[in-house]
């Protein structure tokens, strides 16, 4: 792997010189210190925005999650991050990891040993925690090549992780997102690649599920929200 | 101008394969003959974003606003896309521009001029339309030179927009965003660029009164939200 520029880390270089990325990565390594996350999720723009939606304030909230997404990361990326400093000082139960749609120069096999690569590192820092893995999501309005090399990257990290222990492969299914006639709706994905509160509703009822099976704990929810409706016929009792 | 890249209409090149780009520009010409907007938002993400905030859903909106903001957009990407169909069926009363924080490889200099030709380009196709143009906000944690090359880019459209008909430059105070310390918080900048609910607060609150001030009109508000409290104690009566 180690010729493979997915799965070597690497620092973003500061092109735009304004020092951003640093800037957050030294932010989540002083929350990391600050707080006992029970729920960590990392990754990019897609993790990194969820943390505006309605669906991370009435439901991840709770759980005492930290947010650990920056927009624009590839895989080596976050592997650099969490191979300097984000996994230090905390012991979450649950990590949650979407990252890949930005590796647009790496092939399927490159991406997937990527976030394999990412897979092992969390798991050797945080052997007694489990891992939840999402499938990337198709994007683009029309059928593209792109959305071929996501559903090839989806089903490599499908079989590899399968079986692997304290570790869950969450794939995307595409018919969430694309109709009948292959097409994404805005009302989903907003720039057909980022998703808008019903997009992250659809993408995160599936997870939440899991996350809350392997907590083995239950949240509280308002169940006055519409929103959340649906969800919260599903939920009973306490945070404990 | 010709020579200069920051002034010359270029379409984004789908480096990623999706052609995402070019969808929303599609959608974009699909809403401007569907839709008579009387304010049309124009610009990179800093635009695009605002529509997922609690202060477009209760302010803008109700404004009959069309958001025409596409992320990463620099300023000849936009040029492009006001030249090429965005500002055809529509005749807004108001347009509110903001673009130039990614023109990252051109000078201050280049960039200001790239935003006088969008100016000039609304203002050809409409001739009676309002146009706000947005100071581009500070960014980065620390003090650092794209601040200071942001400042010389507002400098320069103040002095250059200043007297011409049916424009108005709206400066974006620095000392709204960076403290007395040089530094920006996350509270505001989630990652020292994008803005959190409360940072769009900041930024709109005087772009709301320019708005309602030009369309000589006022908007009604639900005057129990906290958020547009402070907002709503400054408007009276109903929407015309």
């Amino acid at each position: 792997m180690a010729s493979n520029p997915a799965a070597k880390p690497e620092a973003v270089s500061d092109v735009q010189g304004d020092g951003r990325w640093m800037s957050l990565h030294n932010r989540f390594l002083a929350e990391a210190k600050e707080k006992e996350p029970e729920v960590l999720f990392v990754g990019d723009s897609l993790i990194q925005q969820l943390q505006f939606t309605p669906i991370w304030r009435q439901m991840f909230e709770p759980l005492h999650c930290l947010n650990f997404g920056i927009g624009g990361d590839q895989t080596q990326h976050v592997l650099w991050r969490l191979a300097n400093g984000e996994l230090e000082y905390i012991e979450p139960k649950v990590v949650v990891l979407l990252v890949g749609t930005n590796n647009h120069e790496h092939s399927a096999e490159q991406v997937a040993d990527g976030i394999l690569a990412i897979v092992s590192l969390i798991q050797k820092h945080l052997p007694r925690t489990q891992l939840i893995v999402l499938g990337i999501p198709p994007r683009g309005e029309t059928p593209n090549k792109l959305r071929e090399k996501i559903a090839t990257i989806n089903s490599r990290l499908a079989e590899s992780l399968s079986g692997l222990d304290n570790c869950t492969f969450l794939p995307v299914d595409p018919g969430l997102f694309v109709s009948a006639e292959g097409l994404i709706s805005c009302r989903d994905m907003y720039d057909y690649l980022h998703l808008t509160p019903a997009g992250y509703q659809k993408l995160c009822e599936p997870l939440l599920d899991e996350i809350q099976n392997l907590m083995k704990t239950y949240v509280k929810v308002d169940s006055t929200s519409v929103e959340t409706a649906s969800m919260a016929g599903q939920l009973a009792g306490d945070m404990s």
